[in-house]
């Protein structure tokens, strides 16, 4: 059996490298819904339905042991519902690890696509485990396109808008709730005031992923240990394609149909 | 029986409205695949196969008399196709209606999606017509994010770096090759040098509607007259809904399956 990660599109290869990275070992499965892409801006039944349909493939033909949602917006719109209709898989997502860091902060800031912050997931959870804190949302729907267009040196006058707002309510924590965010992570710290833990999921979700596996061998004796990796993507171009290598490698992409 | 308009989202309600503004009489369906939206960056296969689906439905659900693709990636990678695979239905796009403007230019600028630049579809129709003309493209795939987030304040520094290559060429003419750029015409006109030409959808299709039905009085006389027009799109969101508003008018959004 692999480790699949299913994501809306080819932003999620860079969470898939540092868990790669981390646990070199095993044989995963990534899979991304480049036809459909971007999910940011997409209704609650939409996103719904084409993460339901990732996630079905990843275990239907590909025979993965658990899923990963690398996505945000998926993570936020489609987690639970998919936990609910699957009771017997084990499905998880990556909004759920970085409220666990948020435990000691007192005034949280998110930035997020616009379906995450209309979601409220982000704020309702933190608010389960550290129920005093505050926390501010903001959607920066520009940022996806620019890191996808490698425009990152045009970035600076949307970051500083999206981030005015919680910078003058005080923030001490900056959650990078979007997989693409991770980066922008110089600039925006070249942005915020020094105090600002900045909590970005390259950096956690490998830690999850390894935790799991520890705390239940009976899932991790199954995943095949050769070290390969699959990416699968619902659509191909040159464009797509040279992002993946730049931010993965030199993997192959192979389409699939959902 | 009405008059279809398919886009890949909700940026083509601008041609909507310029050929309604012209012909308020005719009854008008408009069917946005917003669920799919953007087509600019994906492989011919997918942009085939959404434009064929959105084209399908106006003909069979819709009863409508004749389709206008009025988006250009559309238009650039699945008309030709449509139109050999539908022999009997009247299919036109909004490329070719541009391309007959250009017979007086030397040196023609292009910028488009990047599906619609890799087409090559401006620079061939341009070539039949016109075999002396220079035809220069140049993709800006960050323009129809800015516009669609409201960012036209910020879009300055993209579109001198779009521009500047064309520019540079000393173009005569510039096709303003996607159907969202319209709503940047003015930023456009400020940045290219004062003998430079625009053409731009949102003044020509109208024209191109209008000789088309007094050339086929047979379908002419077949559409309805009650001057109704009504919007489908394939997923709606709030901010979807706000756009359509702000660039059409306060019709109904109603979803459809495709």
């Amino acid at each position: 059996m692999k480790i699949g990660i299913f994501d809306s599109g080819v932003g999620g290869l860079l969470i898939a490298k540092s868990i790669r990275k981390l646990l070199p070992q095993y044989d995963y499965v990534y899979l991304g819904d480049t036809k459909r892409v971007p999910y940011g801006n997409r209704s609650h039944e939409t996103i719904l339905e084409f993460t339901r349909e990732g996630v079905h493939h990843l275990f239907e033909k590909e025979n993965c042991a658990f899923v990963l949602i690398a996505c945000n917006t998926a993570s936020a719109q489609a987690l639970k519902e998919l936990n609910t209709e699957m009771p017997t898989k084990k499905i998880f997502g990556v909004i759920h690890p970085v409220v666990d860091k948020c435990l000691d902060y007192k005034k949280i800031g998110v930035i997020a696509t616009s379906a995450t912050v209309s979601s409220n997931t982000f704020v309702n959870e933190i608010k389960i485990i550290n129920p005093k804190a505050k926390v501010f949302q903001n959607s920066a729907p520009m940022l996806v396109p620019l890191i996808e267009n490698g425009e990152i040196k045009n970035a600076l006058p949307f970051l500083k808008e999206y981030l005015k707002p919680l910078i003058n309510k005080k923030i001490d924590t900056l959650i990078l709730g979007c997989t693409h965010y991770p980066y922008l992570k110089k600039e925006i710290k070249n942005i915020l005031p020094k105090n600002v833990t900045i909590i970005s999921q390259d950096e956690i979700i490998p830690k999850t992923v390894k935790e799991f596996l520890s705390t239940h061998p009976d899932i991790e004796k199954k995943i095949s240990k050769k070290g390969i990796a699959k990416i699968l993507v619902t659509d191909k171009t040159k464009n797509m394609e040279r992002l993946a290598h730049k931010w993965f490698g030199k993997e192959n992409l192979s389409v699939v149909e959902l």
